[in-house]
Formats: structure tokens, sequence, C-alpha cells
């Protein structure tokens, strides 16, 4: 069997990432490889940390992309900062603390879960609750936009919280980053990781982490190795720390750290505030529409990310009929619900590069008319002219 | 401070990898990014495990990149096929041996080594008396072609000796795949894993793996979880498994794979033993040269890869020195010695598109150049013709 060269589509990826990805990180990603110890390579990675402190708002020296997608980051943060025996609190409000769970217990260590429902914030009370059974914590998780469902929680509120019980706390940042406000340094985060295909509309596969002094000493003095070689950051800091001399320890992934680079670089260029003014307002835009057309946001105003919106299932309506439409005739990806939510939501993200009218535009033009074909109970008509209103 | 747009030089690159990339691959991995889920990209990820298939010459059904560099494939083939408390045998012939041992340990297992000189074969008598004195043993792992001194071991062997003591084989192929043969189902190897940056020309990132039946159901009937989250099999198999539906577990990194697809469509289409071909011809032009300059290989020539050529570093010589005028004057990257060779040796890579008369001609004209300029003990004037009396 002959197979041939592999030529995709052209979609608008509106879903909960990968999101459409800026033709200038494309372009990067195509110049030419050059070696991981080539000292241009090493000017490189200096700037790559420096663009990284920028978008994560930090100083922290081991400031850096992990070289694998986001649960690799996550799994970093974990398997670093967590030791067998120890008692972990992770806060839970949809399918991705669900997965620091299990990250904390294959590192043999018990996690204590605070439960708040899917499409809400973390309760703080619960948190500060839970830290009063369990003196013993070392370690509080939780995930700031939590990607399943789009709700955002108070990182500032719950990592004070974990600091007055002298917890460290680690943060999901994935899909926050460059999005909304993340202030590593003014929150005291910590440990953090994040995904290069959520707002910073670069392609995935890199995960980029950052880890404070107290993170970095309690790695440093470890009683136990970290158990995994290839996340071992005593061990990649030899390769990413700052001094004169890289010692190899992986070959890193040259042209998606070009494609990264060109992200940051992108973000530099917009600004920061810029950036989450711009998500922020596209998400009002897209709202007024989703509303004009009836449909129901899945959570509460005050807590929802901009950059990924969820929203309600009409009533029946075959939700992955919709979606196979709208690919099949608009070349069009919105996200489908995950765990939990699966088959009751519909994400749709507005984020990065994509966070434009163009795309706040063709998602309600292509979703109003998928569902008037299929009869779906929504208002038609006036979708359009009210995103339009807040677009001016 | 402003940072801008990186722009790579342009060089050529004769390392132990990354190797020279085929800029068709380059071109692939500016195509646009569809989503992770996309019933395109599925199957796209269909053809990605034909042609894994091909390139290991195996039929093996979980045959797949992991999303991680060749370091992240190792330690895949560890942590799902180790359990804490086993014996594992692991032989070790350089650098990446002793990676194999720290995986090993950091999986709560014993590994019992097999040691034998840097730059020679993995003697498979050692492995039979090393089996013989640990009938406990459940596992033995070996790299196939050390890429840290360019040796080649028999693997058909040594996977005969471990099955004859009911052992599974994990093996590195990290810098053998596409430059000599990896028969999987021939050599009956139970695991492989192996990295997209050497001979098969692609950018660094990703690590093709392949796992066979009875690796299969060991992992299936494991006692204990698998340490990792990210590189749990079970798990990954859920998205990269041959069913219709695909279950989210990771981002896949699209873009990279893209590249992957592409490098390996340029496999099929020269045909496996075309390129193996081409590796063994251009080794045999670069040895001329390299002996008619008065340069020593390091490994024997029975034991000898093409692809990854070492060779002593002549008396007297600042090897770094050498290096770095080879990048400033030539923009030509060779590798240094790992490990117990650092400061010995200097391996040259002939990988994948790299492997060719050009870069033959100018790897022995450029260090011609320095080392007369460096006044080491070399002959001059004579290795370029004795190359190209191979070349033809």
């Amino acid at each position: 069997m002959q197979i041939s060269s592999f030529h995709p589509p052209v979609r608008t990826l509106m879903g909960p990432g990968p999101s459409d990805v800026n033709p200038r990180i494309l372009e990067a990603m195509s110049r030419p490889t050059i070696g991981h110890l080539d000292p241009v390579f090493v000017s490189m990675m200096d700037e790559m940390k420096a663009l990284l402190q920028f978008a994560f708002q930090t100083q922290n020296a081991l400031t850096m992309p992990v070289s694998g997608p986001g649960s690799a980051g996550m799994e970093t943060c974990f398997v670093n900062l967590v030791e067998p025996g120890d008692t972990v609190i992770v806060c839970q409000n949809g399918v991705f603390g669900g997965r620091m769970k299990e990250n904390v217990e294959r590192c043999g260590a018990t996690a204590v879960m605070v439960e708040d429902p899917w499409g809400r914030a973390v309760d703080p009370h619960k948190l500060e609750d839970a830290l009063k059974a369990h003196p013993e914590a070392r370690l509080v998780a939780f995930v700031h936009a939590e990607t399943s469902t789009g709700a955002q929680s108070d990182a500032k509120t719950l990592a004070e919280i974990a600091h007055n019980h002298d917890a460290l706390v680690i943060m999901d940042a994935v899909t926050s980053l460059g999005g909304t406000p993340v202030m590593i340094d003014d929150w005291q985060i910590d440990a953090v990781y994040s995904g290069t295909q959520k707002c910073l509309s670069c392609t995935p596969g890199l995960s980029p982490v950052s880890f404070g002094e107290q993170a970095l000493n309690r790695i440093k003095h470890r009683k136990t190795k970290v158990q995994s070689w290839f996340m071992d950051l005593n061990l990649v800091m030899g390769y990413w720390g700052s001094g004169a001399k890289r010692a190899y320890h992986h070959t890193a992934p040259i042209n998606a750290l070009y494609g990264l680079h060109e992200a940051l670089v992108i973000l530099q260029e917009e600004g920061l505030e810029q950036a989450w003014a711009r998500h922020a307002r596209m998400h009002q835009a897209l709202k007024a529409g989703f509303e004009a057309m009836g449909l129901r946001f899945v959570v509460p105003e005050a807590e929802r990310l901009p950059q990924l919106n969820a929203i309600s299932i009409p009533q029946g309506v075959d939700e992955a009929a919709v979606r196979a439409q709208l690919l099949q005739d608009y070349d069009l990806e919105i996200g489908a619900g995950l765990g939990a939510m699966s088959g009751k939501i519909w994400r749709v993200g507005l984020m990065g590069f994509g966070a434009n009218p163009k795309n706040v535009r063709l998602c309600l033009g292509a979703l109003e008319d998928v569902l008037s074909r299929m009869k779906a109970p929504i208002e038609r008509g006036a979708a359009l002219a009210a995103a339009d209103r807040v677009l001016g």
C-alpha cells in the first residue's frame, strides 16, 4: 500500500484547543532545523525563557517549556513536587482536577479531594476547611481555567489560603495563559503549567512551566528520586538552566520551539493587557449572539472564561450531528462536552489568533443555519446583529 | 526588552542528530493545524500507524509515535513493562544503557547490568550468563545502535537468548531506524522505541514505538498502575487504538505528526533496502576519506553503524575548537563525545536526508581544512579523492 503526503483541510478551530494558529507561527516552524546545543539555539532558549517570564508575569529563573503536551507539563509538576506518603489537596470542578488526582496517586501520595460542581469556580471556603482537616497537607493543586467547563477560579485567593497553611501550590493554566490574567508572582503561585495550543495560538506539543524558589527548594531537597527520568527537573535544569554550559538531557523539539518563540513574540507585540481585552470583547460579542439565539451558558457570568464558552445543547438536538454538519459545511470545529459533560454541552473557543470578529460571526451564522435546518428551538435572525452591536 | 522573530542560520547537521531535515518535511509541518479528533486527522493517524509498521517491519497493532522525544519513548517502554520488585537485565555499552538503568530503578525495580566496553557491541555470552545467574529476570533491555559510540549490536541473537530464558525484550532503535535493518517481527522484539531526528530526517520531538502481543499482555495484566499517567499505554491506546471511536487522552502534537507522516512517506518512496544501501555506501565513502586522512574509527568495522561514525580525536588537537571552527566557517555541525567519551571522540552522522555525497565531501573538505590550519597530524590532499573513488 502506497501512502501519499497528507494535505489537511483548512479548518476554523473554535473548539477547546488546538485553536487557529497564526500563519507566522506555522512559517516559523518550517525554518531550518539546527542543533540543540548550537550556540545560536542556546541564545534562542534564553530568549524563550524571557518571553515565558513575560507571559507568566514572573521573575522565576526556572521558566521553560516542557518537551511534551500540557499533560506532560502537569505530570512534571506533580512528579517533582510530590513524594510517596505526601498528602495533597486537589480541588476538582471538572475533568482536569480528576487528572491531578491520578497524578498524585501515581506518585504514591494521598489525594484529598475538594469537590465543586462542574461549571462552577472552586470554592475557597471548602479549600480552607480541607486544609484545616488535613494539617499534614504539603501541597494544594487546582485548575485556574477548567477546559472542560469554561469556569475560572480565583487563583490568588486559593494560593493565599494554601500558603496560610504552609502548603505550596500547583496551578493548571493551560487554557488561561494569554487569554486572561495569569500573574504568577503577584498571586504567588509556586508551580504552574500551561499549553501552547490555546490562547498562545501555537501548535500543540509543548507545555510552558514555571517554578518559584520554594518549589525549587523542595525539589532540591527531596528524600526520594523523581520517579520520571524524562521529567526530573534536577536533570532538565542542566539543559535549560541559565549557566553557560548546557548539558545534554534530551534532544529538544527544535522546530516546535521556533513556533512557540514566534507565538510569544506575537503576544509581546500585542501586549498582555491588549490580548486580555481582545478576548473579553470577543466573548461579549459571542455571548450577545448566543443569547439572542436563546442559547444558555453553563457557567455563571462572574466565573466565566471569555476564551472558552460552554453552552447547553438545546433540547431535542443531536449534538454530534450538529458538530459534523458544521465541519462539513463550514469547515468549522467546535468542541463536544468532556467527561460528565459529554453530550450535554458544546465548548466554543475564542482563543488567541482565533479571538477575532470574523470567527465570532462565522460561528454565529453557521450555528444558526445548522440548528435551523435541524429545527432546533432557537430564535432566528437576531444573533449576528446582536454580536455586531458589541463589535461596532 | 523587545525580542524579535528568530531566524536560525542554515547549518549542515552531521552530528548524532538532529540530522538534516528534508525540506518536504519542514513544508509539511507548516500545513494548517486541524483538531486532534477531526475525522480527517484520525485517518491520518491510521496511515501513520501503517507507515510506522512498514518502517519497523512489524504487524504489531500497537505501533505509534509517543508525543515526546526519544527519552519519553524509552520511559514509555519501561514504565509500562516494569513493575516494582522486578529484575531487569540491562546491557550497557554506552550512555544510553545507563539511562535504561535509571529508568529501571525509578520504576522500583532492580537493574542487573551486563557491561561491555564503550565502542563495542553487546556480548551475547555475557547476556546468557546474566540470565542464568538471574532466572527471576522478566525483562532484557539493550541498545541496538548506541548513539554515544556508533556501535551496533546483534539484536536478533540478543532477543533469542532473552526469550530462551522467558524474558521479554526492550530495544532502543533511536539511531538505527531507517538507516540499518530494524526487523521487529523477524527478530521478535517485544517493545521498541526510536526517534524521528536521526535516519528518518524529521525534526526532533516524537518517538515511534511498537509493542508486540506478549508485551501488551503483560501491560494489561499489571498488578500495579503504570506510574506515569501521561505514558500509560492503557490510556494512550484509547486515543491511538484502532477502534472507530477515539477517546481524548492528550492533545496530539498535530503539526509535528504531519512532519513525521511526510518523513515516512519519503522513506516508503525510496524503499527500506534502498535507504539502508545508501547509508552503507555513504559510510564507505566517508570512511575512505577519514582513513586517507589518517583518522581512526572507534568501533571495529564489523560492529560499526554506517550512519554514526565515531572517530578518535588526533593527538594534540583542541576538539571543541575544531567543532567551533567548522560551525563558524562552514556552518557544519559534527558531534562531540558523550559521557565517558567526552573529549575523546567526534561523532559524524550520515543520517537520512543527510546521507548524501554532498555532505560526505563537505565534511571531508572542511575537516581537512580546519585540522590543517590547526597543524594537526593528518595526511593532507588524499581524503576527497578517496571518497570520490567510492562515490564514483
